[in-house]
């Protein structure tokens, strides 16, 4: 699977720390910038050419979110990031995709790196790395490609609904997060629900195919794992930063989203021990039917065995055998098979081994 | 199972924070709404039909207990949050039938969310969710349906046994709790029995239903371990909260709650050690019994094959074969397979295979 | 077993908290109350018929130990505890013999509840609940039946051996415990003796019964283990226990009962592991005779396939096979059937399946 | 496999500590020195035939990299040593080459030792212990064999490229610490290569090379984790010392690597766990395999059993057998065993057996 | 196996705390004690007769180091012990050989016991308990049996090698530690080496002694586990210690042995794993061999099926069997036996059964 093999490139050996290379899947061909400058009153927003276009907001008192799809363009990350006063460090991190989920308290501003996860029809799992930074007026996000995601976030700040407008950037940050979290579930609704099927069907009709399914669904379910554990970490750093960037009403929805991660790393511990549990069960209950079928294979041929060895009897050919002489001698060993076969059925009915 | 796949709805991806929606199976028609107000010398007790009811008692000085049952009314909930000043964020976790155990200090009240557990007659397994806000003169119970479990709490209310109307609303919330955490032993016990038949039943018969049972029984432990123990923490922390809602002599009390719970806990791990050791002990004998099985036909065959040879031989038709001549031959060679056949069946014993 | 299903039951729900109701199987018919009351010179020793006897022993400036046998009876509990002025809570706590040890600092006196452990002819194993109590003169001892392993404190006691005469309460209750943890080794030393035996017959002649004894010692060992973890925490918080009760010289006596404590866990964990590793062994020592035993029965048929099948050959009624005329044809087949047999034999050999 | 063994020796018992004796395989016949000295301004590079040459470093006020490649030479690592205020103990690690990794503040210097992980083609892994001992102006580097994994950091240093030059000791050591760590995830990424191959061979076509293969694997994923788990405990704690010769602005790429190595130990517990699936998907495919073999094996077997019962029955010799005589009998018992193989052919394949 | 036994005796109950007793096996006949004394300039060194010659040392200014050698003599210690002010519980545990290893800190002194491990030719493994005991100017060690352990300690006294004369008793006892903690690497090079040679020969040819190889090998190291995890806390207990008997100058002494107990530790978990490794190769390696040696069987069975089949067709005695009377018939069956002999291997050969 593709996902799994990432989180292991690092940048280049021999280059310098700081420098700005993509590592990863190079997902769109335009980076796309995109910024929406509100406050209580007004909403602004624009989709802009050039990251320069980016730069008076800096200065404004209203709260800005610069939403950058795309990161393979080290030019725009690199001007953008210079100019709102971000380490070359971060910058780096934010354009290598296999970073690890983790928070990072910059002083000046807050940068959080995580994983957002989409399934596909067939429940295969996808990543990808949501960067996010924000600062005393400014949020910074930065996505692999272009998604849905955020759209409600940008319908509520459009309408002004809750209380989005009123609050300030760390509360956008939250909402963005908020969003991927709620997206987690989703997932594991969806891989929840496939562990029960197993579960059913396993009961039912274990097949071969299960075999398979199950080291899928453990496979993704330790994909997740490595995608949310270090997030639960990072959020409660986040809960616990001392930054004045994060306002002390913003700390109980940051509280709120850390509740979330806990029951969904249970959840995905659940799941990790039903398959555990499902596997055992599958092992076992395959093993039984085999050996009951040889068993019955083999009472079959067991019967057999001293039928067959009646009739090699009589099949000798020595002069003397008195009973080939006597009339109805046939029709006697007939009836001493039959006899003998229906014992052994009778003996093994007993035993229970039928 | 339904009760596993429980856990996992989060509210809507794209709602607001703090918006009141339902989550969960909807258990009752109407909202039931029990108000009982007391202290040391009168008791004042009624179902009212409307939240406003409601409103008044929140400025008295004596202990008022209101009891939701039902948490699918939006309208209700949010009402009743608004007037006791209860942060959105909390009344969307009451209404949430998903939530894990936890324990929140609200400045004004503490809010403490858990699990009613119960079983059924064939020891199915419910979960039902109750939240418990207490503040400075009230307690708040949200149940998913109206249940018995507090019955006899509210009797010691009326008959003004024991302490509980001369304390104030924290002891009230330790009586609800405590109730909660009784029926939990008594859930475990029922499963504790079933545990120990199974054993029994492991020594004596062991038959595939028994696998199935295994299997069902892990399934509920990890159920209430999940269950039960982020309630060990939330107590823990309530035990330890520096709030002064919870007065000095309550937090006895409450410690000794937390003791139970880490009773119940242990004891859950012991029957999930008893359980493994009984897969491994079931596993093993019926696999025993297998090989056991297919020795014994194996040996049976094992004994036939040279007879059947020897019949063979003297089923030959070759002209010059002088024993076919002999008379008496015939009973010779029943002789020696009579003799091979036992000689067989005495080493087979001799080694201790049959 | 009867040992494992305790731990479970608690006060019938509804019960008020600090109601005192015996929890438990009763062990004796009466209640034995005695009293020992000395100081460096004197010693008085006393079996009395009533509570009220005891109550003069609460003022006195010498070391009382009042020793209660049978926990049934709540009136002589309640009074004992009321005029010692112990919380409802804790005598519920000792009359309810399925206690988690624990150790409850509670300001006037401290409560160490503990099991009593022993051991049948045949290794069977049975646990009783000690509460010991110790304030600033006097000890409380409650065990569920008389037993004799408190009689050689007794005795030094009565002759003024060791210190135990010169020092205070908390000294008698540190001999008390050490008393029953030194039985604990025991115990362990009996199992101990178990394992070994156990994986010495493993080697020479492992048979079904040892399944079921390894089952059976790990549920003892899960039992211990269940019993004796908690005791390291109570043992270890009275050690650090910042009561004006335990002296400072006492305090290194209780040190090394929490040492045995550990060494004690540390042999309980290490035979958990030579069971699991013996299990292992027996388990696939047993697969491998089985294997052994069927490979070798297959062998003995496989040889004799192909010379069945000469046979077979020879007994087909063909007008026109040339071999049938031959004189000494028969004998060459013979020949030809030993040579084969024997190759296959030697074949087997070299292959080492034989 | 060679490096496992390693990790094992110390010095010769009964020598005294601090003796320096060179623990483990020489790697080079002479030992190599090389000093590149640096400020913002200049650099001076030259291999230097004898230690003393190094001595003036000592005092100057510029950045001096002392990298020493061979450890088999007590004088040259005595002599350097005592020059440079380094203790005894520390020497006797560097010339050790089993130490564990770890980072020692020695007052004047930090010392840090750790592991430099190389593959070779076949996917082998060798290990080299790297010391790096820094101080105010100077870093000393033993290396067991001349290596280019340094290169990159000399070029940078030459080219006068990123922040190298303008840094202090500290960042160069880091710089050092930080080529290593980035080498560690290309041998994990070929590794990790290795493990997805397995995977996807194991669903196309298991045989036993793979279990091989998994052992293989395996050890080397263990061995990776024991080379890098415990310096991810040293790099913590050079990030969190408070010495002064760490400074602030280094500080934030030590974390950076200290990410790194966590997000590196992540991978290989993650590849584990793959390891682990991986494994029981082999064992019960292979064995499903096999047992699939046995069942056509011996249903072939049981659907003949039948037939050779038939012909045999035939094939007595009795003197009234009325089917003998006839005509057509013979086609008659043909058509009936036609009949008989395919009722059972038909009979396995609705039992799904076939 | 003797060695895993020990650990569990306890004094005898009853007795009372602090009595003498010895728990052990009595290795030597009679106790035997040596006395060094020294300082920078002289050494004085003297096989005593009778404890009372060590009296005068406790009072010298130099450091004295008495030896004990063997344990059963409750005289000789109780004397020491007493003149030297040891707390007689201290002596208790001195004298009884199964104790954990720990620390204690006397005030006046420091206690250390652990365990001196030595292998024998066959790899069987050996310990016995040493105590150590240092104060302001001697060191007391007791050891259960004379060994040559200590010797090169010893010599350097003599010599006056190393530092060891010019300091104090802490620098003594670390220098017995440190002896002590170079032979743990002895023995676990040993048992290391077997560890592979295992790894080896289970790749080249598994037998059934190699299943009791890995056996003892995995109680081998829980036994080394047990002895020598509890000696890591207690060094790293002596390190923290703030004690003025442990001088800073020793202190990084005692680290480097703390290391090293890490290190071994360390060892002795990768050991456990690749033990755990091998016997899952061993096992899944042997029930492969036994598949594949019942599945060649069963082939050779199955292909002689269908020709026995033949055979008996033509056995038949029917009166008209066109076959029979047909010249070439039986050369024809032979070809046709042939040919379906040779089709089914190939067959078994296509599908890679053969």
């Amino acid at each position: 699977m593709k996902e799994r093999s990432s989180g292991l490139q690092s940048r280049a050996a021999g280059l310098s720390p700081g420098s700005l290379v993509h590592v990863g899947e190079r997902k769109v061909d335009k980076v796309r910038i995109r910024v929406i400058d509100y406050d209580g009153d007004n909403v602004f927003e624009k989709e802009v050419g050039s990251v320069e276009e980016c730069y008076p907001f800096r200065d404004t008192s209203t709260v800005t979110w610069i939403n950058i799809d795309g990161l393979h363009d080290a030019d725009v990350i690199g001007k953008l990031g210079g100019h709102f006063g971000i380490h070359p460090l971060v910058l780096e991190d934010i354009m290598n995709t296999t970073q690890r989920p983790k928070m990072e308290d910059l002083g000046e501003a807050v940068y959080l790196v995580l994983k957002m996860i989409e399934t596909g029809p067939d429940c295969e799992i996808g990543a990808e790395q949501l960067s996010l930074i924000f600062g005393r007026n400014y949020v910074l996000s930065f996505q692999e490609k272009p998604g849905d995601i955020f759209d409600p976030v940008r319908e509520r700040i459009r309408k002004g609904q809750g209380r989005l407008r009123k609050m300030g950037p760390d509360y956008l940050a939250y909402a963005l997060l908020d969003a991927v979290v709620d997206d987690y579930f989703v997932v594991l609704e969806k891989l929840g629900e496939r562990v029960e099927t197993l579960e059913d069907e396993l009961i039912s009709r274990p097949d071969r195919k299960t075999l398979g399914d199950i080291h899928d669904l453990k496979s993704k379910m330790l994909f997740l794992r490595k995608a949310i554990w270090p997030l639960r970490d990072a959020v409660g750093r986040l809960e616990r930063a001392e930054t004045p960037l994060v306002k002390e009403t913003t700390g109980i929805y940051i509280r709120d989203v850390y509740d979330h991660l806990i029951q969904i790393i249970d959840n995905i511990e659940t799941f990790r021990d039903m398959l555990s549990g499902i596997l055992d069960i599958y092992l076992s209950s395959v093993s039984n039917r085999m050996n009951e079928v040889m068993k019955i294979l083999t009472i079959i041929g067991t019967i057999f065995i001293p039928l067959t060895f009646i009739v090699g009897v009589y099949g000798m050919n020595f002069k003397f055998m008195p009973e080939l002489e006597w009339r109805g001698a046939y029709f006697v060993v007939w009836g001493v098979m039959i006899a003998v076969g229906a014992a052994l059925v009778v003996f093994f009915r007993r035993k229970k081994w039928l």
